[in-house]
């Protein structure tokens, strides 16, 4: 990574999303899914874009993901469209699953005049039941009737179920002159929901750059940023990440590791990691945001189990939704996450050094406290010294509205 | 094991615990570490006993648990009295907190006249604070005073904390026309607690036993019994199960594994068994027991693997707990679980068969919701059928009383 690219050589604008990049169209309608909401997302590219895609690991993988990887893989990783429905995850739906996905691919190629293999599908929402075919393909005629530039908005609204708010951001940086667009948008909100499923993400560019890379990139920044953050630590049979790079921008094509593909590896960073955030910070009934920070552990693989045991412990967001600054518990998730440590070695920070070499300090309780109550982001540090190792997870704390929306769904 | 030996040759008391074997003693007293319920619990044996130990893997294992190891290894895994407290654990207290653990030893040894390395020590509480050892000196005097074959009930009294009841069980069985008795008492009631920690379970036995093979059945038994429940996912500091045998019953000696091994593992897993779901019944908040049975896997770790993944799945707890039968949740669990399964050919069963071939069936949702509504031990079966693996899991629900005890503690 080049040392001079930062956050300033970046422009950011959170009004914007995946039609941002030149090229991209987008819709969002209702096509009768759910009541009156939103429901049926489309993505398109003007040009044959190059695909990245990143699949979930439950082995209960939905319908439209054995889809979508089977398209990729016969088009050579490239996509022209994609097609969101939330309300009906079509998970757990057997043979008659495929051939619905496949079904859904085959509107989208006949409206849009594109070959199938260049569309993905991909759904969210109840598990074990089977697409309302009809009404989608209605619905597919109507989102390409109404693909505009301006319409990543409409399509990051119909790709939400319970998430109480749209994500998207959209980032341009300058890459030998040429203005390169990054748009992204995502969905949460728990990572399984009241039988409604799944995290989704879409990010598109107008970037060029080979196949290879582009899923090397993706595959890489996902590792450290939608795969460090965690709602209730359930994975969903849905979850999917698509990137797409349709070329217009112009750059010379990026065809190997170079400072090029540095800069586009952090600007891609920047929208996945801001997007991971917005999924946590809109988690089923949370309140807070929290980033836990592991530096020092024998290796990052040991810092990631430690920083995702802290998130992923109930025991410190119930303590953090109670504004409890429970040290033990964080150092109790961190002594059994599998990583390397030292008891005699670790630090802890929580708005104070708390622990110094394993052991509690003196620390004012009412001013971690009050940090814990007023601040919407609480970080929390922890020093295992005992090598290079560094990752940073984020989560959120649990609460009585967690409770609500898993318990009162019926 | 032997196939004649059922349920039925055991001899059943819940109103006993560790003083039902002959040549045990306890007491359980107020020193002082809590406002007014007992927090010392002293168990004597009037012969030098074997005994076996398992512990916390938490690599921020407490004080008192190495000082025990400590001991076990002097003395060649023979031990006399374990004392025990509740309120604080003496975890992450650094050197003073190993001084001070071998301090309480020494007050055990000194009243009592037996030598230290025949002391066991334990604390369950808070974290990151120091004995008050004063206290705990006369308490100990004070229990010594009141031991007695009676005591047991008083001794798992002293050791609870948020749980809201004992756990005693006692068993008998013949070997060879001797009686041989067991008794355990336990305390939960979450992994961890508001400042709070652990699962203590503490079994005597008057059998005569060779010392490896006491630890090898202990071992082995607490890997299907104890190490299968889970109330929140995250392992204490402080965990420890010790089994005592002083081999008053007068039985040969068992110093091979043969059939009478096999009729004490059975008791022994009886007891263990009763124990462990004694504390995930009465785990914070929780109003029901889930069983989890999964059958067919790959390899018995497998089984374990995709039946803990639905006990610890928050999404499954809070659908017991909301009494929704909503069995996608279960089958998600079991494929993030890392346990080997081929889709096709998974059935789920939750009163009723609900997944055949790892596709829903019809089902009275009714039926099932009442089930869950009405029923206090919920019973789930998965049949993976690829193998001969087995395993069975027991949790609780998850609800509003959970964030409660763990918010609100402060």
């Amino acid at each position: 990574m080049s040392d001079n690219f930062k956050e300033n050589d970046i422009k950011i604008s959170k009004e914007q999303g995946v039609t941002y990049p030149r090229g991209f169209q987008a819709s969002g309608v209702n096509c009768g899914i759910r009541l009156k909401r939103k429901d049926l997302a489309l993505i398109y590219s003007e040009q044959i874009a190059s695909a990245g895609a990143v699949y979930t690991k439950n082995l209960f993988k939905a319908a439209p993901l054995w889809v979508t990887e089977e398209n990729l893989t016969r088009s050579g990783g490239k996509l022209q469209a994609v097609l969101v429905n939330s309300g009906i995850a079509n998970a757990c739906t057997g043979e008659k699953g495929l051939q619905d996905a496949r079904e859904t691919v085959h509107y989208v190629s006949q409206f849009l005049q594109i070959k199938p293999e260049y569309v993905a599908v991909t759904s969210t929402g109840k598990i074990g039941e089977f697409l309302p075919l009809a009404k989608i393909k209605s619905g597919v005629q109507q989102a390409v009737n109404e693909l505009s530039i301006s319409g990543g908005s409409e399509a990051a609204e119909a790709i939400l179920t319970t998430d109480t708010r749209k994500k998207e951001i959209a980032v341009s940086f300058d890459l030998k002159g040429k203005e390169i667009r990054i748009g992204g948008m995502a969905k949460g909100s728990g990572m399984i929901h009241p039988n409604m499923a799944t995290m989704l993400a879409f990010i598109t560019t107008d970037l060029a750059i080979e196949n290879t890379l582009l899923q090397k990139a993706l595959s890489g920044v996902i590792g450290k940023t939608f795969n460090m953050i965690s709602v209730d630590g359930d994975t969903s049979t849905n979850d999917m990440v698509l990137l797409l790079a349709n070329g217009v921008a112009g750059n010379p094509k990026i065809s190997v590791v170079d400072e090029d593909y540095d800069r586009f590896i952090y600007a891609l960073k920047y929208v996945a990691e801001y997007l991971a955030k917005e999924i946590v910070r809109d988690g089923e009934g949370a309140t807070k945001l929290i980033e836990v920070e592991v530096q020092h552990a024998l290796s990052n693989s040991d810092a990631e189990k430690a920083a995702k045991a802290v998130i992923d412990s109930l025991l410190v967001k119930t303590a953090i939704f109670g504004h409890d600054p429970n040290w033990g518990r964080i150092l109790a998730a961190v002594g059994y996450s599998g990583a390397y440590l030292e008891v005699a070695k670790v630090d802890l920070y929580l708005q104070e050094k708390i622990v110094a070499h394993g052991q509690p300090l003196p620390f004012s309780r009412e001013i971690v406290r009050k940090y814990l109550e007023e601040s919407e982001e609480i970080k929390i540090v922890i020093d295992l010294k005992v090598g290079p190792g560094k990752a940073t997870a984020w989560g959120c704390d649990l609460g009585y509205g967690y409770i609500d929306i898993n318990t009162k769904y019926s």
